[in-house]
């Protein structure tokens, strides 16, 4: 299971941030979840190897631009590229009328079926072979869902010797039934997968937050959870400055709660325009960090895009690409106007 | 007068070329205006000097995507700035409703006034302090507008013996008459600015061509115009193998109608995905260049992102940036599948 940060700005993109968009890689060779959608999120997919074909989802937490704006210009380059395996659109009803308004304004048209649900259905559950897929319900400024991931079909081990002791010999039976499949025996016997195999692992689990300022209200859901990424927009400083209007958390916020959790891995992502990764130039992004670090014993790190996380069948998370900020001087965004900022991250 | 090449790519953006946007400069410091805005204008905007807190107005030739999804990120970075001075759209309908429901589906407001002006007015014009704008109908799969800037308020010259001769000495009359303004002397006497300066040069003109498979439309436009800049998404012979149905230009005809015109300072842009920066890749952008040079007299420029270009008082085109292709092997867009493209350009 693999992550790769395609944005972790929130509000509007820097020379060195989009906005926001992650990928989950995981089941099939190649498929993958798109969860936001920014705008760039196609740009970003072309410094990959992800392709919109086979791309299997879209999850969107909420109807912000800086979570949607992206959508209808991947759906038509996947439209472009001859796409005409169906897609799945999971999103408020507000990012399926954008979308449709967007398409049908601009004489847009899909080569293939894009399957909206409601995200917000009360009894939302979506599975497809390799995931299952829950809300939770956080505290915005627009209705948001936090979503979890939680695998599938884990690998099954063969008890072997049950096996043998009931007289089952080692053949095309085995296969099958380490595949998770019942078998009738040359006999007429059905004997089940699940008598003669073992899962011994638990299932990888991980909660991806949307936009939020209330982490305590994932605590279910990040119960038996590898890894939650959330955001965590500014410091607890500039939070207080910023006041309760945009519904974000501090870095401070989110670490406490990751803490109480026991979460083992924490990635926090969505940091405000404001946050350089130039040492030299204020605010540096690097105080976020440090605030958590300060309240969070578990792994911690700071997404950046292009960023690529593998989550190991054991549980253990690991970054694939390098880690760390950017070293390029500068390359934030340029010197805006910090108090309007405040208002829209 | 000043352009900046925001994005040069057709249908869907490359590695190396974004899709359509131009940027116009001139008038007072730092004012511009902006053609089309597909989507990562603004991304590509934080690679210029260009501010969203000075733009002018937006033009937008037609709905299409390529030429529009760029604009819900766009104006609402512009607001997150804290951007306070009406903002004039100028587009056809559908592309207000498509802005209207982004805006509206992902609650956002902007922080100041946005001016709908109707592209397809029959007797559209449209004038500030520095430029009158006209349009011209093209021939595309949607409606699609050519847009003609011709500079306004021209630098005068005193007619100073004429002055002297009619007993106006030298004081703060010429200067108010230099910029224009009518003057009434100390003893009563109205003296027109008109009688006593001279504009001894032709306005600058520009006509900026939005997708048209009818480059002979613009005849009327191109008329005491320095610059044209249209698309050119192919070479003849791809253009025959895709057929009529995307309703673009080849090169040829793009070459053909500039000649015919007597055009001094052609532009290409708008190139297919297809097109690579590497010449041992194919199709090589280079063909569509050489397909336009062998018809075309005049001053032939290729436009690729981030290129600058100077257009002097006295109508002559200047590249400010460094010009050609980029060098960057494998730079242009991953392998596709060309026969879907060939309808969606």
């Amino acid at each position: 299971m693999e992550f790769t940060f395609l944005g972790t700005s929130g509000g509007m993109p820097t020379k060195a941030r989009n906005v926001t968009a992650l990928a989950l890689q995981h089941g099939a060779p190649r498929h993958w979840y798109l969860i936001d959608c920014g705008e760039g999120t196609q740009h970003q997919l072309l410094r990959t190897r992800l392709s919109v074909m086979q791309l299997q989802a879209i999850f969107i937490t909420h109807a912000h631009g800086d979570h949607t704006f992206g959508l209808p210009g991947l759906l038509c380059s996947a439209s472009m590229n001859g796409r005409t395996e169906p897609l799945f659109l999971i999103a408020p009803r507000p990012v399926w009328n954008f979308v449709e308004s967007a398409l049908g304004n601009t004489d847009s048209s899909l080569s293939y079926e894009l399957k909206f649900l409601d995200s917000e259905a009360e009894d939302f559950y979506w599975e497809d072979h390799a995931l299952q897929v829950t809300t939770t319900e956080l505290s915005h400024r627009v209705s948001c869902r936090a979503f979890s991931f939680t695998e599938k079909n884990l690998e099954r081990q063969l008890l072997k010797e049950k096996l043998v002791a009931d007289g089952i010999g080692a053949g095309p039976a085995w296969g099958a039934l380490q595949k998770g499949e019942d078998v009738i025996l040359d006999n007429g016997t059905l004997i089940r997968s699940g008598d003669y195999t073992t899962v011994n692992r638990a299932p990888r689990k991980v909660v991806i937050g949307g936009d939020n300022d209330n982490p305590d209200l994932l605590a279910a859901a990040c119960n038996k959870a590898q890894v939650l990424i959330h955001e965590a927009t500014y410091t607890q400083e500039v939070a207080d400055r910023v006041g309760s209007w945009p519904q974000h958390s501090s870095a401070a916020q989110v670490a406490r709660f990751a803490q109480s959790a026991g979460l083992p891995n924490l990635i926090l992502t969505h940091f405000s325009s404001r946050y350089q990764y130039n040492p030299n130039t204020k605010p540096y992004i690097g105080e976020v960090e440090a605030e958590a670090a300060g309240l969070y014993r578990g792994n911690l790190f700071m997404a950046r895009d292009f960023a690529r996380y593998q989550l190991s069948r054991n549980g253990i998370l690991e970054a694939t690409e390098p880690q760390g900020f950017p070293a390029q001087p500068g390359s934030g965004q340029r010197p805006s106007h910090d108090k309007a900022r405040d208002q829209h991250d």
